[in-house]
């Protein structure tokens, strides 16, 4: 179990802070703590996720396939009513869904929901329920 | 301040499994908690990381010089007590250090001290304290 | 989520100090903390009201009709239990209801369950219960 | 003790939702939860402020001089640590003090520090630190 | 709420240490905590209970009727499920019952349900469990 | 320790309501709950306090000296600067005291500060703070 | 109630390191803390289990038959969740099962559900769950 | 972190019932939770420890000397004050020392305070105290 007075931060790139404040404050609900001319600081779900604006890929470069792996993070929720709430926003806001609800790993103790959303930065959120709390690490 | 049973989650590439281990296990004194063929978890702070096995970057790509901002991850204590402790222990054990301890933004709220590290597979982790701690968010 | 060793505190007018007691103590349940000749604090849901004594708005005087906005207080409960024991209390000792049970917001992430009440000096407190916790805030 | 999970909710008048936003978020280091045409709402120290527009006050109108009492809110905090650094950001901020750092009630148990912001629609806030916290109600 | 470090502590005549003993460690199932020749201190529900040998009343005195008015002492649960258990326990291992389950100001808002247990010095203990949890006080 | 959400309740005879309130209320600084013809209920430091209504001792009964044995009750502080600050408060509200601060079973493990207050219907309190807070029991 | 900070720590033999860590992180679920030559340290539940490299039972010795008795250990959990989700894991992964489910002391305060394990090292582990949580001790 | 409401459980061989009892609540401060005929079972510092009656070595057999390795058990303090208020119980009372107080690991992260202790059954009990709590396991 963590600390509650400590705060995971992470530190992301966005293309745009008006986008990537209208995704994570206005969409997904997380509040706002600070703001400066290249960075937002959010409250994400208790943690600190800073998005710092950054160059998008040019234009001629190639750029691969979004692919969750290796680079996504999120939430694991302790409890099945939080994770509940937050796909119920998900849908009545329109949150954008890289990919939706779906049972991982059913038959193993692993056993989890999961469903992963996209920010505007494409940037991957991946939000997940394990029936067995031990598995959440 | 955040949910005590739920679990903040990340997952970043990494181009040896073992190496990541060695850092995050027998340097950091992280937690394993979980082992696969492509990937191990770890109880990072009381929070979860998944290390993927990912490609390393192709000898001949270009290569961007290795840069704290925008993409980086960590820790910010709420006492300082822990922060000192990590502290120490990154000197004990040589934990690779990108960016040595140093006081920021002195003179404002935000003023907070912090250092960087660097895993073997160039991940970034910035650990802080600041002097308010509502500033953390 | 808030500290809990600390007290929100809100002061506020009242015409009548034994009116107040009545209804904060003798009616809503509270607890009664401190009396002076001019004001008397209560515990009011674990914060802080301080009933401060006021002159009436004079006889002549033209009066606004009562309106919830821009000013009232009250409490997001964060589980339904908690809401509905208020409620049914409310009920049973005849509390003044200024505006009855309502759900707001239907068919959004914002939808709650809430109720106003009237004390004596024409102060409103709502009460409120989400759906979303997360929309406490 | 409060209820960790509930959040006290006041709503109070303001006549710029962008003056409001800048010394509440900007000064005060309060998060910004919800924006609204007509209103925003704040997590203030962990409760919810919620900032409704409202007219200003009619030129003409007879206009009393701003007083402390009857109404006004704050936090009254567990930990002289919380107190400080906030009495800290006040400065480094500069945000306007209605009624500087001042100790009350000298030589009884009621004995307290206690300073008093001034938010740009005319909203009074104190916040306080105890020397014997039983006397925070 | 009440502080979960601090301790209530109760102290009261016993006529035999250990028959105090028998009920409060065999049959309530508290723990004992330190045993001296003329007292026994009992961890009770978390709290501390000190059982103090002292003289019975004399043969020839006059003995008023055992009441539950003015003297008693006991436990209000916040939990159902924790009175619930306490009474299973009293029947299963036929401890002494004064006065049997019953509920109490039916149709108020300080409606509970509560029994009355008999220790072997005639020291009475009442436990509750109200509906709604403010009534606690 | 002990579950936060229950409550301790204690009953006890007092001869006079207005002069329980007082010295519970006024000079401790207890919050008062309810106030029913025959009895008030008080919020003692987070547990339940029933000050019952009772006959006072016949004037020509003989009375027994007051005695601190075999029947008291208090709290055991968790903190020393709990301990001190009900100390200060009974130096500057001239709290009736029964036996002033005292240092008992130095030397041993049981070490504990201690002093005794009377309430106007002679029931006395103990409030106690132990080095070693294992002895709280 | 436990201290949540502290730590209870068991060291026991193990005849094979790596198996000792197949058998607690792979199998039950557990965290790898650190490694040294002669020892593992784990997270076991919250708690520190320490194997220690130990000379098995010299073949020609006489062995006695496995005894649940006098020795062993594991986790009374509080909640039937999660002594429910720990014996889902035990058939999912077919950890050795010295005991399997049962019931005990039925009909009496104490009944408790339990199932006792087996670790490579024959050391047997008993994870139990009683109806009375008071019953735990 | 572990979970407050769990308790880690201990069963160990003794070879007199009424000698654990003096050991383990009288001297070292624990509390008896339950007596039968072959065991007792003791809140030990949160925990349980359940004693077996069980037989003493043989006269005639070979007996190995004591030793802490590998089979001892005890508890790591996450607060010095803590491990220091045991360990002066320890001289004021007399407990048995098998090893006495001694800093292991000097230079390393792993440095901690320990001290040992031996029951009359010969069960050696190891208290810690280390600087860095993330060493705990």
């Amino acid at each position: 179990m963590r600390e509650q007075g400590d705060a995971f931060h992470l530190a992301i790139p966005v293309v745009d802070l008006a986008e990537a404040r209208h995704f994570y404050v206005d969409l997904l609900g997380c509040k706002l703590a600070r703001t400066y001319a290249d960075r937002i600081t959010i409250d994400f779900f208790g943690d600190q996720l800073v998005c710092h604006l950054s160059d998008p890929v040019p234009a001629g470069a190639s750029r691969e396939p979004l692919d969750l792996y290796p680079r996504h993070f999120g939430v694991t929720f302790r409890r099945a009513d939080d994770f509940d709430a937050l796909y119920d926003l998900v849908g009545l806001r329109k949150v954008p869904v890289f990919r939706d609800l779906a049972t991982r790993f059913d038959g193993t103790a692993e056993v989890h929901r999961t469903f992963v959303l996209q920010d505007p930065s494409d940037n991957l959120l991946e939000f997940k329920h394990y029936r067995d709390p031990r598995m959440m690490y």
